[in-house]
């Protein structure tokens, strides 16, 4: 996609070989993907060539080097290796986060120059023009040199085609540089166009111990004249500095061939190019070994050439886009669909190499998996709310080796993950968010996993005392108290509690179904201990003090835009109070009443405390829909935040795009239906923006091959549902169950 | 030998473990060395545990860290690893040159600490005492943690032994730090207690392309309670710099268990130890690979604890150095003598590893030997002059080894060597310093090389022009105008030529001994060039310029104490005037005659002209010898020359000793005869210090098994030669024959 956006949206099309006419031919889902939305407004998706949940990416990297660039990733916090605004290109950064908070991973950053050799990225990057981005695919022209740039990707691979004047060219690796904090690389030539390497990655989140190192092989088509190593020189002062004329300054290596290691060393590769030459350049990543990064380039990439490799990579994705196909709707509204479904497809990425071997959790080993993917970047407190649901819905075999990945997981480190990254845990965010994860996926008839394994790690992270818990730190005072008392000015504890009743209310249902029922029992009674929290006087939930009093002075609205807040994670009381999906029934009768209740969410709505980007609070249209009369609500504000935040533009996101979850949450309300209490097999219907949705059903795992979502709507601005019928029965309710749903074949809407 | 020298010398060796009484039984050659010897006065020799040419060294490292030491590598130009006055031990450093004057290797230092976990040198470092050093062996106990170090050494590999008191304990191993000037490090974790890993080094006399890496194998010999990694970080700013704790610091990588790299790294290992537990870690070395450097490790020390290595080294050493016997003397005189001989025997030293595979020179790949050795750091400029002539004389084999290895890296660079270090041709010194070398073997008879490759090479250096030219850049003047002109201020262009002239007249012999007349006529012709640059008004030596006039203003004095001098490398005028050694007659001539020769010779001794540690005029003193009755003046000054300036003493080395060439000066001198001049297999006859000299000889190289020189002097103070007899003929020259000298069986002097 054009970063012109939809008006030269077609003639990028064309211009790119796809052959078609859009008058008379109809687009493909595919098409439909601008990969420019969420890169600016701090979404920090990427428009790189990437595979469906790839390990591998390759990401335009624009946010350092220059006082042009609007944002700098070493000038506040920051978090994506690219930003629209941004106008200095330093490479292409190999293996990246889509859609996170934290800076990581972002390097082996991939640059083609001409001129003279120049390895200092201040000075090589250049702006650039004519950016092009479809799935699978990204292309610019950089001005400084007049060289036409061109990524695409396989899933642990990738080449990069680079068109040069004539001259003399370089193509330059730089792993000095990169989005991760951490530093240190080390590279081996393998001949004058073959290298290579690992670099340590890591401290996602400044977790100082999350470290990982990624391996890497690198092949250029092309014999250069030269090529050889650079290393930015320690400062050495006196008679040293006097003799060392690299004192400080990047050295160039011309004459060592052997392996180099440093903070910040890199290739260079110089040619003499005619004009319009082109020079690709072949990248093989690994997390195991360097020979595995070489074996993932060369089972990959064998009998493969630019333009193959890019044609699967689309055709990859139009093939997991088509699973949900969409008629009606405008070009904009497909195009936010369909960007937001590939959004929810890029993380968990599979981590195993060509070989099968993975680094397992925390333990440092080098394991395999027989069959099925090992998955890697589990964003659990963001994806357990949609992202799940949606891949087990409609792409099962991938969330049952999720799952699987999840148990392998445990089995490694003793423990579920939480925010796993590359094999690290990284202890991001809060609660023990796996449960409901293993709870939905099991509870909606999802099998193929061991589920008295994931019982019991659930059940250790559930019980196990706080000072042995990795994933409740504060269990001991959870399972005496009742509650997570405010211990430290920021500890968030009442943000930590809420999680630990999510997860618990989901465990006591499997307990339930398992037949457990004093383990359903106790997890259900836990569950419930959110009431603590309520305060009558402020009508939110409030800190409590270890006294038993609850924190003095409250305000509830502290904590907005990421202002610490005691009790609270990111957010005030309002993005919290809600946040009981699985009794609003109980919080309900705490507020006094549906009316009550219904006209204080809405208040939260009419005030702007409402924030679209913050998950605790993003199910809270929803909840309007538990009270009769009053779904239209739901419906109305689905409407407003689809049409405000979710756009075909760079800011079409409300914010990080959470490796999916803001996506997943456009992607399930514009089809009609909401995940909103996770670890319950159920849905809230709503207004989908569709005439027409076609899912495509395994018929293997749900015994149906489809489900059809048709609306009919009084006008185009209509968005109130009148009539529902299920099935072609009429349905009264607003809430379906998943095995409803699936076995419906046929949801009707009427809107009026 | 223990630091407080000869008073303690007797008690030391009882100490540890020589179980002998020095009043009734005779101390062996091993007993008289002592490694402290050019530990200050910029010797630059180490105390550390070696083997006779062997590959590893381990050295106590004590040249960083502290305001206490009186030298510190980076407050100023800085080229060896320990000094004697210096207080704060860092480490032992493994791999390191003896007796250079540039920085390079003393890398990999190893430290045994005790209380909490510090890995800043700074701070981890400690004062000692109970120094104690022996060939293959050196101990010492760090005050600051009462442990006791010991360190023994084979040719890859060694063992350090560290006797803790009872505690917390550690040993860290430190690759950010070390004598070279290059950075970067990378190590990988193969269990709790074992690493391996590489290491950036080089820039040897700031040569930035002379670069090398050395691999590592390490093992400790108790299981840890934990080890892991530290790193400087870099240092960032603004809101990365707030987030991460670590920002700038030394970061503890406590979990992380996959490769690191960086530019200041290193490995922690702790223990709980029990009141003087011993640990001990083997390390092994290869500059080849990782793998190499264990199976260094692995071959080297099988089935071998510390005491029996350490026996194995001083074994070792004892045989090398029994090769020469002396008797009479006294004891330092002995201590000086053996201890120079043992200098002698550091470089050049293998590199290949036990499989054979060594890195060719400059091609960058992996060769291997099939029988002999592989040598390595080659200081021609020093040691053509007399080190090879000693090691040719009675350890021919090693020569021979060192001449096929010199011949490989013709095959590997198309050059002969001029200063190799580690695969690498440092360039540095001028010269073409080979010729001599292989020229004074050939003719004194050694054989088991190829002579026509080795003259088709030394060819090569002397015929090609100069800008092809990697051995004499300066070629074209040299071959156009029989000299080099001064073309920039201090292009040392005088030192160059006579470099040349030494080398061309080697090679003219050469030639006329392989019957190439007419290259014989060429080459020798040339040798006499260096007539070009006698000044008449001045006496000396004097610069010419690009015009052909000398160069003004002109001051035969400029150039003491490294001052910058036109023309002159590292020395004034007066120290190369004599530089002619293989046309004394017709320098003699030129000056005036016999008497005005002798008498100007005789002023730059009286007026202190003479360097004693530099050698463009080492062999001044033996030009007496040339003038019949003048020889007394040769005898008189060698006295003078051994007694001030080669001593029992860490001062006891006049200067750099140059990869021994300052040691080999003190054995020749102290046995009875000095090689004057390269490349003529002669020697000048002087007076031995010691009464009776037992040289064992190769009978296979040599046919005969010994050379015994004996001495009668008629008092204590004696030295002037009254009468020589050679196989028990008298002789009346002071000039002997190799040929001669070895078939002499006898050679006795009669001294007055």
């Amino acid at each position: 996609m054009n970063r012109k956006l939809t008006t030269c949206f077609i003639a990028t099309l064309m211009f790119f070989g796809v052959s078609m006419k859009a008058e008379n031919k109809k687009l493909r889902p595919v098409d439909y993907v601008n990969p420019f939305i969420g890169t600016t407004n701090f979404g920090t998706t990427n428009p790189g060539a990437v595979m469906p949940n790839g390990l591998m990416s390759v990401v335009p990297f624009n946010v350092m080097g220059s006082n042009d660039n609007k944002y700098d990733k070493d000038a506040r916090w920051w978090s994506t290796p690219y930003e629209y605004h941004n106008v200095f290109f330093t490479g292409f950064s190999h293996v990246n986060l889509s859609g996170v908070g934290c800076p990581d991973v972002g390097s082996l950053l991939l640059m083609p120059t001409t001129g003279e050799l120049n390895v200092d990225y201040k000075q090589y990057g250049s702006t650039y023009k004519n950016e092009v981005a479809h799935p699978g695919y990204y292309s610019n022209t950089l001005t400084k040199y007049g060289i036409k740039t061109e990524v695409t990707a396989d899933k642990r691979s990738s080449i990069a085609r680079f068109t040069f004047p004539q001259g003399e060219s370089h193509i330059l690796l730089n792993l000095g540089e990169g989005l991760t904090n951490e530093s240190g690389a080390f590279i081996r030539r393998i001949s004058d166009n073959e290298f290579e390497g690992m670099k340590v990655l890591g401290t996602f989140c400044y977790n100082p111990q999350a470290v990982f190192p990624i391996y890497f092989y690198m092949k250029v088509n092309k014999q250069p004249k030269r090529s050889g190593y650079w290393k930015k020189q320690r400062l050495m002062s006196g008679v040293e500095a006097e003799w060392d004329k690299d004192n400080g300054k990047y050295k160039l290596y011309t004459e060592y061939k052997r392996e180099i290691a440093g903070d910040d060393i890199g290739v260079f590769i110089d040619f003499d190019t005619q004009q319009n030459e082109e020079v690709e350049v072949l990248m093989g990543v690994s997390f195991v070994s360097m020979e595995n990064a070489r074996l993932n380039a060369e089972k990959e990439l064998a009998q493969t050439t630019f333009d193959s490799l890019r044609l699967r990579a689309e055709e990859a994705w139009n093939n997991d886009l088509s699973k949900i196909l969409v008629e009606g709707g405008s070009e904009d509204q497909k195009t936010v669909f369909y960007t937001a479904l590939y959004h929810t497809l890029i993380h968990p990425n599979i981590l195993q190499d060509v070989n099968g071997q993975y680094p397992t959790l925390e333990r440092g080993d080098i394991a395999a998996v027989s069959n099925g993917d090992r998955y890697t970047v589990f964003s659990l407190w963001d994806t357990y709310r949609n992202v799940h649901q949606l891949l087990t819905l409609v792409y099962p075999v991938r969330q049952q080796h999720m799952l699987q990945s999840m148990l392998a997981m445990y089995d490694e480190h003793g423990w579920l993950p939480k925010w796993e990254l590359y094999g690290r845990e990284t202890y991001t965010m809060e609660g023990d968010p796996s449960i409901p994860v293993i709870v939905d996926s099991w509870l909606k008839g999802l099998r193929g996993f061991d589920i008295n394994k994931a019982y019991e790690a659930m059940r250790k992270g559930a019980t196990t005392p706080g000072p042995q818990n990795k994933l409740r730190p504060d269990n001991d005072d959870y399972m005496k108290l009742g509650y997570v008392p405010l211990r430290e000015q920021y500890d968030n504890s009442v943000s930590h509690a809420l999680e630990y009743y999510i997860a618990d209310n989901a465990l006591s249902r499997l307990a339930k179904a398992l037949g457990k029922d004093s383990d359903a029992k106790l997890f259900y009674n836990r569950s419930l201990g959110y009431k603590h929290y309520y305060s009558k006087e402020y009508g939110t939930f409030r800190p409590i003090l270890p006294s038993g009093k609850f924190y003095s002075p409250f305000n509830p609205l502290q904590g907005e835009n990421f202002e610490p807040n005691p009790g609270f994670h990111e957010g005030n009381a309002w993005n919290y109070t809600f946040y009981v999906p699985h009794d609003i029934k109980g919080l309900t009768q705490l507020m006094g009443g549906s009316k009550a209740f219904v006209d204080k969410l809405q208040m939260v709505f009419d005030k702007g405390y409402y924030d679209p980007a913050n998950e605790p609070d993003i199910a809270y249209p929803h909840l309007f829909s538990y009270f009769k009369g009053e779904e239209w609500r739901t419906q109305k504000e689905i409407k407003r935040l689809l049409n405000t935040y979710f756009k075909n533009a760079p800011d079409g996101i409300p914010g990080n795009d959470d490796t999916g979850t803001m996506s997943a949450w456009a992607v399930f309300n514009m089809i009609g239906f909401y995940p909103d209490c996770p670890g319950e097999p159920a849905y809230t219907l709503t207004t989908p923006v569709f005439d027409k949705v076609t899912i495509k059903l395994s018929k293997e795992q749900w015994g149906t091959d489809q489900l059809v979502i048709t609306s009919k709507r009084s006008d185009k601005e209509a968005y109130r549902i009148n009539n529902i019928t299920v099935g072609g029965k009429q349905y009264k309710s607003y809430r379906i169950s998943h095995k409803d749903l699936i076995n419906a074949r046929n949801i009707h809407f009427d809107v009026k």
